[in-house]
Protein backbone atom coordinates (compact mmCIF):
# COMPACT_ATOMS: atom_id res chain seq x y z
CA UNK A 1 0.00 0.00 0.00
CA UNK A 2 1.60 3.52 -0.53
CA UNK A 3 2.54 5.46 2.34
CA UNK A 4 -0.23 7.85 3.17
CA UNK A 5 1.68 10.96 2.19
CA UNK A 6 4.39 11.72 0.21
CA UNK A 7 5.72 15.51 0.09
CA UNK A 8 7.74 17.82 -1.87
CA UNK A 9 9.17 21.54 -2.07
CA UNK A 10 9.91 23.72 -4.96
CA UNK A 11 12.74 26.58 -5.27
CA UNK A 12 12.87 28.46 -7.87
CA UNK A 13 16.30 30.11 -8.51
CA UNK A 14 17.40 33.01 -10.07
CA UNK A 15 17.02 36.95 -9.48
CA UNK A 16 14.55 37.80 -12.39
CA UNK A 17 11.68 36.20 -10.26
CA UNK A 18 11.97 37.99 -7.22
CA UNK A 19 12.48 41.61 -9.23
CA UNK A 20 9.43 41.28 -10.97
CA UNK A 21 11.15 41.11 -14.45
CA UNK A 22 9.92 37.45 -15.34
CA UNK A 23 6.77 35.69 -13.88
CA UNK A 24 7.22 31.91 -12.69
CA UNK A 25 5.19 29.38 -14.10
CA UNK A 26 7.05 26.19 -12.97
CA UNK A 27 5.29 26.37 -9.87
CA UNK A 28 1.82 25.95 -11.09
CA UNK A 29 3.10 22.60 -13.47
CA UNK A 30 4.71 20.99 -10.68
CA UNK A 31 2.06 21.34 -8.08
CA UNK A 32 -0.63 19.99 -10.66
CA UNK A 33 2.05 17.20 -12.00
CA UNK A 34 3.40 16.31 -8.52
CA UNK A 35 -0.49 16.08 -7.17
CA UNK A 36 -1.47 13.84 -10.22
CA UNK A 37 1.57 11.57 -9.13
CA UNK A 38 0.74 11.67 -5.10
CA UNK A 39 2.91 13.71 -4.20
CA UNK A 40 1.93 16.91 -2.23
CA UNK A 41 3.51 20.35 -3.02
CA UNK A 42 4.48 21.89 0.75
CA UNK A 43 6.34 24.78 0.09
CA UNK A 44 7.76 26.55 -2.29
CA UNK A 45 10.89 29.82 -2.11
CA UNK A 46 11.81 31.75 -4.37
CA UNK A 47 16.01 32.20 -3.73
CA UNK A 48 18.08 34.84 -5.48
CA UNK A 49 21.37 34.02 -7.29
CA UNK A 50 23.34 34.09 -4.05
CA UNK A 51 25.39 31.08 -2.54
CA UNK A 52 24.71 30.72 0.97
CA UNK A 53 20.57 31.32 0.25
CA UNK A 54 20.20 28.86 -2.46
CA UNK A 55 22.54 26.35 0.02
CA UNK A 56 20.77 26.73 3.53
CA UNK A 57 17.58 26.63 1.22
CA UNK A 58 18.43 23.18 -0.38
CA UNK A 59 19.27 21.59 2.95
CA UNK A 60 16.64 23.25 5.43
CA UNK A 61 14.23 21.70 2.49
CA UNK A 62 15.61 18.49 1.44
CA UNK A 63 15.59 17.68 5.37
CA UNK A 64 12.23 18.32 5.63
CA UNK A 65 10.63 16.50 2.61
CA UNK A 66 10.30 13.98 1.01
CA UNK A 67 11.70 15.25 -2.73
CA UNK A 68 13.48 18.62 -3.70
CA UNK A 69 12.92 20.45 -7.20
CA UNK A 70 14.95 23.14 -8.13
CA UNK A 71 14.21 25.18 -11.21
CA UNK A 72 16.65 27.67 -12.51
CA UNK A 73 20.70 28.40 -12.46
CA UNK A 74 22.05 25.89 -14.48
CA UNK A 75 23.42 27.17 -17.82
CA UNK A 76 26.30 28.49 -18.77
CA UNK A 77 26.83 31.91 -17.53
CA UNK A 78 28.34 33.46 -14.17
CA UNK A 79 25.18 33.52 -12.79
CA UNK A 80 24.48 30.25 -13.57
CA UNK A 81 25.78 28.51 -9.76
CA UNK A 82 23.11 26.09 -8.77
CA UNK A 83 24.73 23.07 -9.23
CA UNK A 84 27.93 24.59 -6.85
CA UNK A 85 25.72 25.37 -4.74
CA UNK A 86 23.86 22.12 -4.45
CA UNK A 87 27.26 20.06 -4.35
CA UNK A 88 28.30 22.62 -1.04
CA UNK A 89 25.36 22.15 0.29
CA UNK A 90 25.86 18.00 0.19
CA UNK A 91 29.47 18.38 1.12
CA UNK A 92 30.62 17.01 -2.01
CA UNK A 93 32.98 18.46 -4.78
CA UNK A 94 31.90 20.34 -8.11
CA UNK A 95 33.42 17.63 -10.51
CA UNK A 96 32.68 16.84 -14.68
CA UNK A 97 30.53 14.30 -15.12
CA UNK A 98 32.11 12.26 -17.98
CA UNK A 99 28.10 11.61 -18.92
CA UNK A 100 27.32 15.32 -19.40
CA UNK A 101 30.46 16.02 -21.45
CA UNK A 102 29.76 13.68 -23.91
CA UNK A 103 26.44 14.68 -24.43
CA UNK A 104 27.90 18.20 -24.81
CA UNK A 105 30.48 16.67 -27.31
CA UNK A 106 27.83 14.86 -29.68
CA UNK A 107 25.76 18.27 -29.51
CA UNK A 108 28.18 21.35 -30.17
CA UNK A 109 29.76 21.89 -33.43
CA UNK A 110 33.80 21.26 -33.67
CA UNK A 111 35.14 24.59 -31.67
CA UNK A 112 31.47 25.42 -30.15
CA UNK A 113 32.23 23.47 -26.69
CA UNK A 114 34.10 26.16 -25.14
CA UNK A 115 35.46 26.67 -21.16
CA UNK A 116 31.46 28.75 -20.40
CA UNK A 117 29.50 26.01 -21.91
CA UNK A 118 32.00 22.91 -20.10
CA UNK A 119 30.63 24.08 -16.94
CA UNK A 120 27.36 22.76 -17.89
CA UNK A 121 28.63 19.02 -17.21
CA UNK A 122 29.86 20.05 -13.67
CA UNK A 123 27.71 17.96 -10.88
CA UNK A 124 27.86 17.44 -7.83
CA UNK A 125 29.61 13.84 -7.34
CA UNK A 126 27.30 10.86 -7.18
CA UNK A 127 24.60 12.89 -8.91
CA UNK A 128 22.91 11.39 -11.70
CA UNK A 129 21.62 12.89 -14.62
CA UNK A 130 18.33 14.10 -15.81
CA UNK A 131 18.33 14.00 -19.49
CA UNK A 132 17.40 17.46 -21.38
CA UNK A 133 15.59 16.61 -24.90
CA UNK A 134 15.38 20.15 -25.52
CA UNK A 135 18.78 21.41 -25.88
CA UNK A 136 21.15 18.66 -24.71
CA UNK A 137 22.54 20.12 -21.34
CA UNK A 138 21.31 17.84 -18.82
CA UNK A 139 19.48 18.46 -15.35
CA UNK A 140 20.92 15.72 -12.26
CA UNK A 141 19.44 14.07 -8.95
CA UNK A 142 21.37 13.61 -6.06
CA UNK A 143 19.45 12.45 -3.15
CA UNK A 144 16.68 13.17 -3.31
CA UNK A 145 16.75 16.64 -5.09
CA UNK A 146 16.16 16.73 -9.10
CA UNK A 147 18.03 19.89 -10.22
CA UNK A 148 16.24 21.02 -13.74
CA UNK A 149 16.54 23.82 -15.85
CA UNK A 150 14.50 27.47 -15.46
CA UNK A 151 13.05 27.67 -19.57
CA UNK A 152 9.72 26.13 -19.12
CA UNK A 153 9.49 23.81 -21.82
CA UNK A 154 13.30 22.39 -20.82
CA UNK A 155 12.46 21.92 -17.22
CA UNK A 156 8.63 20.15 -18.23
CA UNK A 157 11.07 17.72 -20.45
CA UNK A 158 13.25 17.33 -17.73
CA UNK A 159 10.56 16.67 -15.12
CA UNK A 160 8.60 13.68 -17.68
CA UNK A 161 11.91 12.23 -18.26
CA UNK A 162 12.59 11.59 -14.12
CA UNK A 163 9.29 11.07 -13.04
CA UNK A 164 9.34 7.76 -12.92
CA UNK A 165 11.84 7.90 -10.49
CA UNK A 166 9.81 9.02 -7.98
CA UNK A 167 7.03 6.93 -5.32
CA UNK A 168 4.11 8.77 -4.83
CA UNK A 169 1.87 8.04 -2.03
CA UNK A 170 -2.07 7.84 -2.14
CA UNK A 171 -2.94 10.36 -5.14
CA UNK A 172 -5.05 13.81 -4.35
CA UNK A 173 -8.30 14.01 -5.89
CA UNK A 174 -10.35 17.16 -5.63
CA UNK A 175 -13.83 18.39 -7.52
CA UNK A 176 -14.42 22.22 -7.67
CA UNK A 177 -18.01 24.03 -7.22
CA UNK A 178 -18.53 27.25 -8.75
CA UNK A 179 -21.31 28.89 -6.43
CA UNK A 180 -22.74 32.57 -7.16
CA UNK A 181 -23.14 33.19 -3.54
CA UNK A 182 -20.55 35.57 -1.50
CA UNK A 183 -17.65 33.73 0.30
CA UNK A 184 -19.74 35.31 3.65
CA UNK A 185 -22.55 33.53 3.10
CA UNK A 186 -21.03 29.97 2.54
CA UNK A 187 -18.90 30.57 5.74
CA UNK A 188 -20.69 29.67 8.67
CA UNK A 189 -22.18 26.25 6.81
CA UNK A 190 -18.88 25.76 5.47
CA UNK A 191 -16.49 25.74 8.57
CA UNK A 192 -18.96 23.07 9.92
CA UNK A 193 -18.90 20.77 6.58
CA UNK A 194 -15.17 20.77 7.64
CA UNK A 195 -15.85 19.90 11.01
CA UNK A 196 -17.71 16.93 9.76
CA UNK A 197 -15.10 15.80 7.16
CA UNK A 198 -11.65 15.46 8.46
CA UNK A 199 -10.08 13.40 5.46
CA UNK A 200 -11.23 16.36 3.32
CA UNK A 201 -9.40 19.34 3.24
CA UNK A 202 -12.09 22.50 1.35
CA UNK A 203 -10.72 25.52 0.12
CA UNK A 204 -13.42 28.12 -0.63
CA UNK A 205 -12.01 31.30 -2.97
CA UNK A 206 -13.89 34.25 -4.04
CA UNK A 207 -14.03 35.89 -7.38
CA UNK A 208 -15.74 38.69 -8.75
CA UNK A 209 -17.22 38.08 -12.39
CA UNK A 210 -19.44 40.49 -14.01
CA UNK A 211 -20.05 42.52 -10.68
CA UNK A 212 -21.12 39.61 -8.88
CA UNK A 213 -19.51 37.72 -6.16
CA UNK A 214 -19.24 34.38 -6.26
CA UNK A 215 -17.03 31.74 -4.75
CA UNK A 216 -15.26 28.33 -6.25
CA UNK A 217 -15.34 25.76 -3.32
CA UNK A 218 -12.49 22.95 -3.69
CA UNK A 219 -12.87 19.96 -1.74
CA UNK A 220 -9.63 17.64 -1.59
CA UNK A 221 -8.99 14.36 -0.44
CA UNK A 222 -7.07 10.64 -0.85
CA UNK A 223 -10.04 8.90 -0.11
CA UNK A 224 -12.88 8.94 -2.75
CA UNK A 225 -15.72 8.04 -0.78
CA UNK A 226 -15.09 10.98 1.58
CA UNK A 227 -14.42 12.79 -0.80
CA UNK A 228 -18.31 11.96 -2.39
CA UNK A 229 -19.93 12.24 0.77
CA UNK A 230 -18.39 15.64 1.38
CA UNK A 231 -19.48 16.68 -2.17
CA UNK A 232 -22.89 15.97 -1.58
CA UNK A 233 -23.49 17.56 1.35
CA UNK A 234 -21.80 20.44 -0.04
CA UNK A 235 -24.27 20.37 -2.52
CA UNK A 236 -26.97 20.34 -0.22
CA UNK A 237 -25.65 23.12 1.44
CA UNK A 238 -25.93 25.31 -1.43
CA UNK A 239 -28.89 24.24 -2.09
CA UNK A 240 -30.41 25.24 1.26
CA UNK A 241 -28.87 28.84 0.88
CA UNK A 242 -30.70 29.26 -2.49
CA UNK A 243 -27.27 29.16 -4.46
CA UNK A 244 -26.87 28.26 -8.32
CA UNK A 245 -24.05 25.53 -8.49
CA UNK A 246 -22.11 23.85 -10.83
CA UNK A 247 -19.33 21.62 -10.51
CA UNK A 248 -16.05 22.43 -12.56
CA UNK A 249 -14.62 20.15 -15.30
CA UNK A 250 -11.40 19.30 -13.87
CA UNK B 1 21.25 59.92 3.39
CA UNK B 2 19.22 56.19 2.20
CA UNK B 3 20.78 52.90 3.39
CA UNK B 4 22.44 50.96 0.96
CA UNK B 5 20.25 47.69 1.36
CA UNK B 6 16.39 47.59 2.52
CA UNK B 7 15.20 43.51 2.23
CA UNK B 8 11.66 42.18 2.10
CA UNK B 9 10.42 38.42 1.80
CA UNK B 10 7.16 37.91 0.41
CA UNK B 11 4.62 35.08 1.86
CA UNK B 12 2.24 33.69 -0.28
CA UNK B 13 -0.30 31.71 1.44
CA UNK B 14 -2.47 29.44 0.12
CA UNK B 15 -3.05 25.36 -0.85
CA UNK B 16 -4.61 26.64 -4.45
CA UNK B 17 -0.71 28.34 -4.91
CA UNK B 18 0.81 25.19 -3.97
CA UNK B 19 -1.75 22.70 -5.85
CA UNK B 20 -1.35 24.31 -9.06
CA UNK B 21 -4.83 25.15 -9.52
CA UNK B 22 -4.13 29.11 -8.90
CA UNK B 23 -1.46 30.81 -10.68
CA UNK B 24 0.32 33.44 -8.56
CA UNK B 25 0.71 36.67 -10.03
CA UNK B 26 1.12 38.82 -6.68
CA UNK B 27 4.93 38.34 -6.12
CA UNK B 28 5.70 39.59 -9.90
CA UNK B 29 3.65 42.87 -8.24
CA UNK B 30 5.41 43.08 -5.50
CA UNK B 31 9.23 42.59 -6.84
CA UNK B 32 8.15 45.09 -9.18
CA UNK B 33 6.76 47.76 -6.58
CA UNK B 34 9.30 47.09 -3.83
CA UNK B 35 12.12 47.81 -6.56
CA UNK B 36 11.11 50.91 -7.54
CA UNK B 37 10.45 51.99 -3.83
CA UNK B 38 14.44 50.73 -3.13
CA UNK B 39 13.56 48.04 -1.22
CA UNK B 40 14.53 44.19 -2.68
CA UNK B 41 12.42 41.14 -2.80
CA UNK B 42 15.40 38.69 -1.17
CA UNK B 43 12.87 35.88 -1.17
CA UNK B 44 9.80 34.60 -1.48
CA UNK B 45 7.89 31.29 0.28
CA UNK B 46 4.50 29.60 -1.15
CA UNK B 47 3.12 28.04 2.12
CA UNK B 48 -0.43 25.73 2.52
CA UNK B 49 -2.79 26.71 5.06
CA UNK B 50 -1.22 25.02 7.90
CA UNK B 51 -0.68 26.92 10.91
CA UNK B 52 2.44 25.54 12.17
CA UNK B 53 4.09 26.15 8.41
CA UNK B 54 2.52 29.74 8.71
CA UNK B 55 3.54 30.49 12.12
CA UNK B 56 7.54 29.51 11.33
CA UNK B 57 7.31 31.55 7.86
CA UNK B 58 6.86 34.25 9.26
CA UNK B 59 9.13 34.18 12.06
CA UNK B 60 11.67 33.53 10.15
CA UNK B 61 11.31 35.58 7.76
CA UNK B 62 10.54 38.73 10.06
CA UNK B 63 13.55 38.28 12.08
CA UNK B 64 15.88 38.24 8.99
CA UNK B 65 14.52 40.57 6.33
CA UNK B 66 13.53 44.39 7.06
CA UNK B 67 9.89 44.25 5.69
CA UNK B 68 7.77 40.77 5.26
CA UNK B 69 4.09 40.82 3.31
CA UNK B 70 1.76 38.09 3.08
CA UNK B 71 -1.05 37.64 0.70
CA UNK B 72 -3.92 34.97 1.24
CA UNK B 73 -5.78 33.87 3.79
CA UNK B 74 -7.67 37.23 5.68
CA UNK B 75 -11.12 35.99 4.15
CA UNK B 76 -14.32 34.97 6.05
CA UNK B 77 -13.75 31.00 5.98
CA UNK B 78 -12.63 28.32 8.25
CA UNK B 79 -9.26 28.36 5.87
CA UNK B 80 -8.48 31.95 6.28
CA UNK B 81 -6.45 31.53 9.19
CA UNK B 82 -3.53 34.32 8.30
CA UNK B 83 -4.72 36.33 11.11
CA UNK B 84 -4.66 33.84 13.76
CA UNK B 85 -1.30 32.84 12.67
CA UNK B 86 0.54 35.98 12.48
CA UNK B 87 -1.09 36.76 16.17
CA UNK B 88 0.53 33.72 16.96
CA UNK B 89 4.10 34.24 15.69
CA UNK B 90 4.28 37.63 17.42
CA UNK B 91 2.72 35.99 20.79
CA UNK B 92 -0.29 38.23 21.00
CA UNK B 93 -4.16 37.57 21.76
CA UNK B 94 -5.84 38.01 18.16
CA UNK B 95 -8.71 40.07 19.48
CA UNK B 96 -12.06 42.00 17.57
CA UNK B 97 -10.57 45.39 15.96
CA UNK B 98 -13.15 47.76 16.73
CA UNK B 99 -12.17 50.08 13.79
CA UNK B 100 -12.04 46.96 11.59
CA UNK B 101 -15.39 46.11 12.91
CA UNK B 102 -16.93 49.80 12.48
CA UNK B 103 -15.66 49.67 8.75
CA UNK B 104 -17.54 46.06 8.31
CA UNK B 105 -20.82 47.45 10.02
CA UNK B 106 -20.92 50.26 7.67
CA UNK B 107 -20.41 48.12 4.53
CA UNK B 108 -22.75 45.80 5.26
CA UNK B 109 -26.79 45.65 5.22
CA UNK B 110 -28.02 44.82 8.07
CA UNK B 111 -28.70 41.65 9.07
CA UNK B 112 -25.69 40.28 6.59
CA UNK B 113 -22.83 40.99 8.93
CA UNK B 114 -23.19 37.50 10.42
CA UNK B 115 -20.20 35.56 12.43
CA UNK B 116 -18.13 34.66 9.83
CA UNK B 117 -18.53 37.97 8.42
CA UNK B 118 -17.18 39.61 11.76
CA UNK B 119 -13.54 37.27 11.87
CA UNK B 120 -12.53 39.92 9.15
CA UNK B 121 -12.60 42.08 11.60
CA UNK B 122 -10.54 40.14 13.47
CA UNK B 123 -6.12 41.32 13.83
CA UNK B 124 -3.32 40.64 16.21
CA UNK B 125 -3.53 42.88 19.09
CA UNK B 126 -1.47 46.23 18.40
CA UNK B 127 -2.22 45.87 14.55
CA UNK B 128 -2.40 49.02 12.49
CA UNK B 129 -5.04 48.09 9.89
CA UNK B 130 -4.27 48.20 5.60
CA UNK B 131 -7.19 49.91 4.04
CA UNK B 132 -9.47 47.91 1.50
CA UNK B 133 -11.02 50.53 -1.07
CA UNK B 134 -12.22 47.34 -3.10
CA UNK B 135 -14.19 45.16 -1.18
CA UNK B 136 -13.54 46.81 2.74
CA UNK B 137 -12.53 44.24 4.78
CA UNK B 138 -9.25 45.29 5.64
CA UNK B 139 -5.47 43.71 6.30
CA UNK B 140 -3.01 44.93 8.96
CA UNK B 141 0.18 45.84 9.63
CA UNK B 142 2.41 44.33 12.90
CA UNK B 143 6.05 45.22 13.49
CA UNK B 144 7.31 44.60 10.18
CA UNK B 145 4.73 42.26 8.71
CA UNK B 146 2.10 43.44 5.76
CA UNK B 147 -1.08 41.14 5.99
CA UNK B 148 -2.77 41.30 3.07
CA UNK B 149 -5.68 39.78 0.53
CA UNK B 150 -4.87 37.33 -1.79
CA UNK B 151 -7.00 38.60 -4.62
CA UNK B 152 -4.69 40.46 -6.78
CA UNK B 153 -6.74 43.66 -7.42
CA UNK B 154 -7.45 44.14 -3.49
CA UNK B 155 -3.98 43.11 -2.63
CA UNK B 156 -2.66 45.41 -5.08
CA UNK B 157 -5.35 48.41 -3.60
CA UNK B 158 -3.61 47.84 -0.05
CA UNK B 159 -0.30 47.64 -1.00
CA UNK B 160 -0.77 51.02 -2.73
CA UNK B 161 -2.23 52.27 0.29
CA UNK B 162 0.25 51.38 2.85
CA UNK B 163 3.57 51.88 0.41
CA UNK B 164 3.85 55.22 2.44
CA UNK B 165 4.85 53.23 5.38
CA UNK B 166 7.96 51.34 3.85
CA UNK B 167 11.23 53.22 3.92
CA UNK B 168 13.59 52.32 1.15
CA UNK B 169 17.21 52.30 -0.16
CA UNK B 170 18.81 53.52 -3.00
CA UNK B 171 16.99 52.46 -5.66
CA UNK B 172 17.89 49.93 -7.68
CA UNK B 173 18.03 50.70 -11.53
CA UNK B 174 18.57 47.93 -14.17
CA UNK B 175 18.92 48.18 -18.24
CA UNK B 176 18.52 45.09 -20.34
CA UNK B 177 19.60 44.21 -23.03
CA UNK B 178 18.52 41.66 -25.96
CA UNK B 179 21.08 39.97 -28.02
CA UNK B 180 21.40 37.73 -30.84
CA UNK B 181 23.66 35.39 -29.48
CA UNK B 182 23.19 32.32 -28.11
CA UNK B 183 24.12 32.67 -23.98
CA UNK B 184 26.86 30.49 -24.54
CA UNK B 185 28.73 32.78 -26.66
CA UNK B 186 28.57 35.67 -24.86
CA UNK B 187 29.49 33.81 -21.13
CA UNK B 188 33.12 34.37 -21.12
CA UNK B 189 33.13 38.07 -21.80
CA UNK B 190 30.04 38.46 -20.12
CA UNK B 191 31.85 36.61 -16.65
CA UNK B 192 34.81 39.57 -16.96
CA UNK B 193 32.43 42.05 -17.24
CA UNK B 194 31.25 40.68 -14.16
CA UNK B 195 34.73 40.53 -12.62
CA UNK B 196 35.49 44.51 -13.46
CA UNK B 197 31.72 45.60 -11.73
CA UNK B 198 31.33 44.68 -8.57
CA UNK B 199 28.77 47.47 -8.50
CA UNK B 200 27.16 45.83 -10.99
CA UNK B 201 24.82 42.66 -10.71
CA UNK B 202 24.82 40.64 -14.72
CA UNK B 203 21.95 38.29 -15.30
CA UNK B 204 21.43 36.14 -18.35
CA UNK B 205 18.14 34.81 -19.63
CA UNK B 206 18.53 32.78 -22.62
CA UNK B 207 15.58 32.22 -24.68
CA UNK B 208 14.39 30.55 -28.22
CA UNK B 209 12.53 33.41 -30.56
CA UNK B 210 11.33 32.48 -33.88
CA UNK B 211 13.71 28.81 -34.20
CA UNK B 212 16.93 31.43 -32.93
CA UNK B 213 18.94 31.20 -29.61
CA UNK B 214 18.98 34.73 -28.13
CA UNK B 215 19.64 35.92 -24.70
CA UNK B 216 18.68 39.05 -22.49
CA UNK B 217 21.14 40.13 -20.43
CA UNK B 218 19.87 42.52 -17.48
CA UNK B 219 22.28 44.78 -15.41
CA UNK B 220 21.10 46.17 -11.96
CA UNK B 221 22.90 48.53 -9.75
CA UNK B 222 22.01 50.98 -7.11
CA UNK B 223 24.90 53.59 -8.60
CA UNK B 224 24.09 55.23 -12.18
CA UNK B 225 27.16 55.65 -13.19
CA UNK B 226 28.68 52.08 -12.72
CA UNK B 227 25.81 51.00 -14.66
CA UNK B 228 25.94 52.86 -17.55
CA UNK B 229 29.92 52.20 -17.61
CA UNK B 230 28.90 48.83 -17.43
CA UNK B 231 26.70 49.20 -19.97
CA UNK B 232 28.75 50.89 -22.47
CA UNK B 233 31.14 48.21 -21.90
CA UNK B 234 28.89 45.45 -22.50
CA UNK B 235 27.65 46.90 -25.92
CA UNK B 236 31.49 46.82 -26.98
CA UNK B 237 31.46 43.20 -25.99
CA UNK B 238 28.29 42.54 -28.13
CA UNK B 239 29.57 44.70 -31.09
CA UNK B 240 32.98 42.78 -30.75
CA UNK B 241 31.53 39.44 -30.55
CA UNK B 242 29.54 40.71 -34.19
CA UNK B 243 25.84 40.03 -32.50
CA UNK B 244 22.87 42.30 -32.79
CA UNK B 245 22.07 44.26 -29.76
CA UNK B 246 19.27 46.10 -28.47
CA UNK B 247 17.94 47.72 -25.02
CA UNK B 248 14.89 46.62 -23.86
CA UNK B 249 12.43 49.59 -23.21
CA UNK B 250 11.26 49.62 -19.34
Amino acid sequence: MPPLSVTAAALIIGNEILSGRTSDVNLAFLGRRLNELGIRLMEARVVPDVEAAIVAAVNETRARFDYVFTTGGIGPTHDDITAACVAKAFGVPLVQNPEARAILEAFYAPGELNAARLRMANTPQGATLIENPVSRAPGFQIGNVFVMAGVPSIMQAMFEGCAHRLSGGRPMRSRSLTVDLPEGGVAQGLAELQQRHDAVEIGSYPFKREGRLGVRLVLRSTEPERLDAAARELEALIDGLGGARSWDET
